[in-house]
């Protein structure tokens, strides 16, 4: 007979909480969360991989509380001012979306633990769950990938074989779709300038436009791409919002269809369907205006 | 240029709202899917695909207002009766975890839609991201499979297959476990008496062990199975609950340990690991007894 399993430290100590806030505003986060938040003794906001449809000020004001804004940098660098204390208080991490979604915090629970701090994980919706609102079903994805901005210089398109082997299995393929913040300018970043440009979200328009170039590359070069111009694809935008948007239709009508604000994601189908699945889908269907075909 | 994708129904209507309770107890709804609840003419709980930690009557007295319970029967075949007046009140449809998790209630959607009745989803957590928590990467992991309870005469290996081709491709892949609630047994069903057996909720233990028998007949047949005695494993119980577990181990061990009530499910591991995966499961190895090994 094997021992219980034990977690690495028991509940109702001062500890680091990891809480999701889920998608959409303020109110999305969950009961117990929105305890946490207000009793804890600080509480950051990680604002590099995801946000919400309200800024800073918003969740401060429904919250009720201060937020610390903890950039990239503080998190990957300075871990232990925002673990400080954690032994003798409660401190809070606010995540967008889940604190195991789309972005790990495996980094900062390690840390915590090594320096004897107890954590718990307060979850929420995230775009790795919430995408199943367009009808596609969850168990029916595989390896999720990223899309991220080319520059002249960096074109990468080694994803795409995520892709492909996806579609061999009959998977969908949830992209999720770069972010910048607080990115510098190469001129800025060459003279040590902390000037940083306005923040950039991937648009569906965008990535589908990075796909269809790399299904011309590969016809270029001879191989067969693992889409076309006509595959099934899905834009969702503001994924749990009011005002969240979804497109179903080809990867060629992706590259035009108005979604509006950030955040979108695009999903690739798996090819075949279930006809539930289609169902649902055709809910989201884009509608070509009849001055166009 | 594509007209904006205009979603099926506007705001600020009556309508179906499917709200999804997270996983874990009451205070894990959503303060917006909370709201929701209060002001609605009626809300059901669908009680056959998951559980809290908590009974209906814990929510009812959190929530503040009754709950009626949605059983399978109800929501396949009487769907109408909860759509009923959904067009001049609002009635939720309360889903543990997300509305479009582990089970999908694109049904309900369908229906409501064709009945002219706009509908809303506010999500939550899910299994299928909560898992997460384990420390394994969500992108990561292939299709998902389910393990249902064998019996004398149906003992189903096909899932098998999906648990290959993620481990041959590298991915984890995460088995939900059988749930069996107003089930009848042989000779009730038969005589027609609404009399039901006792909900059963399939173990980590129960689904190792049907996993390993699975194993020993491809060896016997001559196969190679895609996972042995040895393959790493985890284990994972109430999770988001405050009293959740995570075990990591072999199949094998995944026999006998104790995780408690349920729910359980498992993560049959994809083979390669990141090292940060390999450092957040360290922290939930089993630890053998002296007396044992």
């Amino acid at each position: 007979m094997l021992k219980p399993v034990s977690q690495p430290f028991p509940l109702g100590l001062e500890m680091l909480y990891l809480v999701g806030l889920g998608l959409g505003d303020a109110k999305d986060i969950t009961v117990k969360g929105l305890e946490v938040v207000r009793r804890c003794s600080r509480a950051y906001l990680e604002a590099y991989t995801s946000v919400l449809t309200v800024g800073k000020e918003a969740l401060e004001e429904f919250y009720g509380r201060k937020l610390i804004l903890a950039d990239r940098e503080e998190v990957e660098q300075e871990a232990d001012n925002i673990l400080k204390d954690a032994d003798i208080s409660d401190i809070a991490f606010l995540v967008v979306g889940d604190p195991f979604g789309a972005t790990t915090h495996s980094d900062l629970i390690l840390r915590a633990t090594k320096l004897g701090i107890p954590y718990r994980v307060i979850h929420n919706a995230s775009i790795m769950n919430a995408v199943g609102c367009c009808g596609l079903q969850l168990y029916k994805f595989g390896e999720t990938v990223s899309i991220v901005f080319w520059t002249d210089t960096w074109r990468p398109e080694s994803f795409f074989d995520k892709v492909k082997k996806n579609r061999q299995n009959g998977m969908h393929t949830l992209c999720l779709l770069d972010i910048k913040v607080k990115e510098q300018s190469l001129e800025n970043l060459i003279k040590g300038r902390k000037i940083y440009e306005p923040p950039r979200y991937m648009s569906v328009n965008q990535a589908a436009q990075q796909l269809l170039e790399i299904v011309q590359n590969q016809r270029m070069r001879g191989e067969e791409p693992a889409i076309t111009e006509d595959t099934l694809c899905v834009g969702l935008a503001r994924v749990g919002a009011e005002n969240q948007k979804i497109a179903a239709g080809t990867l060629q009508q992706m590259c035009t269809v108005d979604l509006g604000e950030p955040l979108h994601s695009l999903i690739i189908t798996g090819g075949s369907m279930h006809p539930l699945e289609m169902e649902m889908l055709s809910l989201f269907t884009i509608q070509e205006n009849s001055s166009e075909s």
